[in-house]
């Protein structure tokens, strides 16, 4: 048995994500310190006096002023496109519980008689009525869970965007703390809540349950699958937003009428910077906390039918939530090196003091994960490997798990290495700009298709080794490694779309050269950053769909998946087309979203008087309607053939098929995935780099590709 | 025993091989008759005086003069590339030949002995040391008869562009038919000599394995190993050529000088010319005689160690043979119709004349074929699977053969269908030039992306079909299926660089607006059976790759590979990784090529006095050295990548690895490829269908991405 009490268990997990959703409480109450408002109180009057960097020339007033009409603009829009989301969502979401209801209840002919155990053999189980019923609430709570991290997070943002924009004004440092504080809120409330929800869950199912734990945990499955249901819809529909109201407002704005970006008089700007934070905000937060529960989900499923649960070690069990816990804490500490132990005085160090935060989460959770795996599991156990057993040491798992972290903070930096506009990669692909758009296409795919070497070498080490040392076991664990420190992963991610938006609000604003430079460097680190924050989300989705994809072999009772066999080959070149299907699908999407987009601002522009001369204001709301009708009407299609493909490829091909399909997919996505989103955060930082005049040559032509994912 | 007794079948073959030759020397001959030259004759002032549509106000004997040149020009280009080419090549090819040399020998120690066979149990089998020597021959013969075809595909297009020009004058269909008839002359001289070499060698080897068919066949496996070691160089040498020259050619004259295409003060513009001749006609030769040949040994392989070989039953071991010669003869007639049957009387008649070959040589191949199966084959015998044996009856055979082929029909009519301007794909692109280079960029890539989707199926259905019916023997007569039309399919291919560079020259000989329209025209019919060409280089690579792959998975002992273990998922993700690996790296060849170039032609603009007005001509050579010197160079790292990973992958992994890593990037790469392939061809023709002026408005934007591949 493990050294750490089932008591003592209870307590902690509890207690540390309780710690950590006040964490979040306590830096948002920092960030709202800095007051926006639009009636002018003593109080920031009396602030900004206080700042020795304080703009000249500039009412302060007005500016304020003016910030907080945006920043409403901004929430307002981004508030109303969630909660129109969320309405089809969740009659969506109600119509697949049921169907899964339905699916899992017929499986038995909703049987309503407890039946001897499928693992545990001797012991009597639930009835698979109970289990259906109980499936259907953990999906619901996932999907709710999900939902709830992704609206919290984007309130936040779009509470800190103007915020930072405010703080820029006394200097890059206190803007950077702003926004990094405000990523860390998003990022403590979401490990935090999806930690305690589980727990909750685990703990209420159990009361049902008893000593069935493998009804238990089998029921608990149903919540990664909401989560990851959610993060799928959320994640298209909030990404084809952004893109549509990113490509159109630039496409008209900077390319044809030549006006800055975030300019006030692009009716589309207000629907960029909502576009941030739908779709990089709450897409990118559903989409974390989707593989975190899968990954949590899938490795108590193989637990709770190996020796763990058997032997009903409930410390052992808990394994993947106490290394959770332990992420809280770990992530607590490196938040603390940056807003409060480093203090940001020149742009320069911005991008080292994000990179810093991975390298110290990493460290500290390496040592986190050996005491977690010293106190809370035996030293012996097994594990349940594909029908047969596989002995397995605790030590086996410390590796499973610090693989998975190492792994992830390589995929980390090599991301920052790739799109980042301080090395060469980036650089050079600014360069081929001299030439024209062709080579800048050239140069810009290229460098996407060379990115993924690195990870993908990390991620089959890691699946390697926390394979052979701990079966599907080790690689539900290796992804949740990776996500151990999401907190950080996600404020640091978080971090770029609150940059961006605090850019926009002061060009917006009509705030000086000096602030939009300041804002333009903390944006440019956000968007290495969000490229990150994208690796880790593919490395870990890479890792978990691998545990799921085992999960399923286990269950469908599939011993070898043989590449030999037609059924498996064709499964695996036609799964490894779909991640095409999709992108061609998205894409598709959002160029014609785009269109729509870049149609209306010309007409707008045409059609009222005195906009170019910032006489009139532009109809920001059609804009936001555009890409509001746009994505939600879109995202059906690309959800639909995920959510079909396996049904259709089951149904009519049979399960050794379908796990062609599945393996294909994924070894094919993954590809797609790391050179789509390095390619498109290298050319956004190269357009960045060139702004920012760092080649004179380059700056007179300027990229004309924007980045398309 | 088949019908057809052995005597006939060693008529059959050889003749049919040389009908082709003749029928490609006439076409040769008729295309001469078209009279090139730079001292004035009577018969080609003769000829024009007939023509009905002659051109006014120019002098043609001066345009023939123009012409003559530029041809030449073009022609001592690219055989001053080859040459250099198959210089490097044939000391690499060489040395490469004593290693398969050292290797295969010192499996064995050299053994001079007779040994027992390995299948076809109790004969006596030649000793190792002559099967590696005989294997060395054979590559050796592989990669002369490679580079033969490409050769004289490269000599006879640089003949015909000219004359193809000049044809133009007389009007459409005249141009058509002399450059059709051109690509004619090389599908036909690769597709005999192909037939005929590997004839000849089965025959001569025979003379001294006599009745060991098992070491014979193996030996001969080296003619296909020599055929695509070529096509991998030739290939990636000239398509980096080829793309360097045309994105430098077009970056400088097109988009910052504003002078047409092909206009004759682009310095780049020959070596634009030359490009196409190397890339697109040798090393499209190279490679589809890689795929020709490969399949064909992975066929004779596979049956030499079946009943066949063990009965002696020369005529169906030779059913690979004879669908070929059977191909020759379909071809014969199918070209028949283009020539002499139809005539073009109006541009958009092109492109349907070009479908309609694919159409009938697959109508008439598919009885060819049942005429083969039911001749050449006994009705039922014995294949070699994986250690089992399968009972196959001849009808089976038919169908693998047959739904290659018309698998091969569907890749090249979706290919037509995404990347023809007559259709919406490439229309809908054009219209996406409107707002900007990003929207095109975005639809370019998304077109690729989705016409992946058709032809992955069309290639799993022919999979499944034929290894169901016939295992991997299937799989190897698929992919000869699929190339059996190989002289039609290499003649609509080839007649598009013959288009492309007819194009070039009636430019840069000045002649007038109505000329180009009809060589326009011509291109971009050829743009897109270049397009479809590379469908079926894919699609026969894919199947091809497959039955290789199952006959090293035979050879290794491998009896299954299994998915779900660590080894066998490493290498396949590690395996989709590496197509994208090697694109990078060619991309970034062409990158940095094509931007040595662009400075190139930037330095003649700006120091070569009276350039842009005409009156000076710019350094032809200059450019040609730096395309030629940049693809030479260039092609070494991907070409290492490829050779040497399965080394790696096999040494320090193990050979289950090893199939993970060859399946991983067999299912990855085709994805890739055909994206790709379709991208550049849509690219291309939006550009084309934008200058034909087809849409008013994109006419005044005019497309800013180039293809990239």
């Amino acid at each position: 048995m493990s050294t750490l009490s089932e008591g003592l268990t209870q307590v902690l997990i509890p207690v540390a994500a309780l710690v950590g959703i006040v964490f979040a409480l306590i830096q948002w109450f920092m960030v709202s310190k800095v007051r926006v408002s639009n009636d002018s109180s003593n109080g920031f009057k009396d602030r900004l006096i206080e700042a020795d960097e304080e703009e000249e020339g500039i009412d302060n007033l007005e500016v304020t002023i003016k910030c907080a009409e945006i920043q409403n603009a901004i929430s307002v829009g981004a508030t109303s496109f969630l909660f129109t989301e969320y309405k089809y969502l969740g009659i969506f979401m109600c119509a697949f519980a049921v169907v899964i209801f339905l699916f899992l209840g017929s499986v038995k002919g909703f049987s309503t008689k407890s039946e001897p155990c499928t693992y545990n053999q001797g012991n009597i189980c639930k009835p698979a009525l109970a289990n259906a019923l109980f499936s259907t609430v953990a999906f619901l709570l996932g999907a709710l869970t999900s939902t709830l991290s992704g609206f919290l997070g984007m309130k936040i943002a779009t509470y800190a965007n103007a915020r930072t924009t405010l703080e820029a004004r006394k200097g890059v440092g206190k803007a950077f703390i702003t926004a990094f504080r405000s990523g860390a809120v998003m990022g403590f409330l979401l490990a935090a809540n999806g930690l305690l929800v589980l727990y909750a869950s685990i703990n209420l199912f159990r009361l049902y349950y008893g000593d069935d734990w493998e009804g238990l945990y089998e029921s608990i499955t149903g919540y990664g699958l909401g989560g990851s249901s959610m993060a799928l819809f959320g994640r298209v529909g909030g990404g084809i937003y952004t893109k549509a109201a990113d490509v159109g407002a630039d496409l008209v704005g900077k390319v044809e009428k030549n006006i800055p970006e975030d300019d006030p008089r692009n009716p589309a700007v207000i629907a960029d910077n909502v576009g941030d934070n739908v779709g990089d905000i709450a897409g990118m937060g559903s989409d974390l906390f989707g593989s975190y529960a899968e990954s949590s989900c899938a490795a108590l499923f193989v637990a709770s039918i190996s020796s763990f649960g058997i032997t009903h070690d409930f410390t052992a069990m808990s394994y993947p939530l106490i290394v959770s816990s332990m992420g809280i804490v770990v992530c607590l500490i490196t938040t603390i090196f940056a807003t409060d132990l480093f203090e940001i005085k020149h742009v320069s160090e911005i991008e080292p003091s994000l990179k810093r935060q991975l390298l110290i989460s990493t460290i500290l959770m390496t040592a986190g994960i050996a005491v977690v795996s010293f106190f809370a599991l035996p030293s012996e156990f097994t594990l349940f490997n594909f029908g047969t057993e596989k002995a397995v040491k605790n030590w086996h798992l410390f590796f499973c798990v610090a693989i998975g972290l190492w792994a992830g903070l390589v995929i980390g930096y090599t991301t920052e290495y790739y799109t980042s506009n301080a090395y060469s990669p980036v650089q050079d692909v600014a360069d081929s700009c001299r030439t024209g758009a062709a080579t800048n296409v050239i140069f810009g795919l290229a460098l996407g298709y060379k990115s993924v070497i690195i990870p993908i070498f990390a991620i089959a080490i890691a699946i390697y080794v926390s394979f052979s040392m701990a079966a599907m076991y080790g690689i539900a664990v290796a992804a949740l490694g990776m996500l151990s420190t999401i907190a950080t992963g996600l404020a640091i991610d978080a971090y770029g779309p609150i940059s961006d938006n605090a850019g926009g609000i002061a060009e917006m604003a009509g705030m000086s050269h000096k602030i939009r430079e300041r804002t333009d460097a903390l944006d440019a680190a956000g968007n290495t950053t969000a490229a990150i924050g994208k690796g880790f989300a593919i490395g870990s989705a890479a890792l978990v769909s691998l545990a799921l994809f085992g999960a399923y072999v286990s269950r469908a009772g599939i011993k070898t998946v043989d590449v030999l066999t037609p059924k498996v080959f064709i499964g695996l070149i036609v799964g490894a087309m779909l991640p095409y299907w999709f992108s061609a699908m998205t894409m598709k999407s959002v160029g014609s979203a785009a269109l729509k987009m870049v149609e209306e601002v010309r007409r707008q522009f045409n059609s009222i008087p005195g906009l170019m001369e910032g006489r009139a204001k532009p109809d920001y709301a059609n804009c936001v309607k555009i890409s509001t009708d746009a994505s939600l009407r879109e995202m059906i299609p690309p959800g639909a053939l995920v959510m079909l493909t396996p049904l259709i490829a089951g149904t009519f091909f049979g399960v050794e098929t379908l796990a062609g399909v599945l393996a294909g997919s994924l070894v094919s996505g993954v590809q797609v995935a790391i050179s789509a989103s390095n390619t498109g955060g290298a050319w956004d930082n190269a357009k960045k780099y060139i702004e920012a005049g760092a080649s004179e040559h380059a700056k007179s032509l300027g990229p004309k590709a924007i980045l398309t994912n």
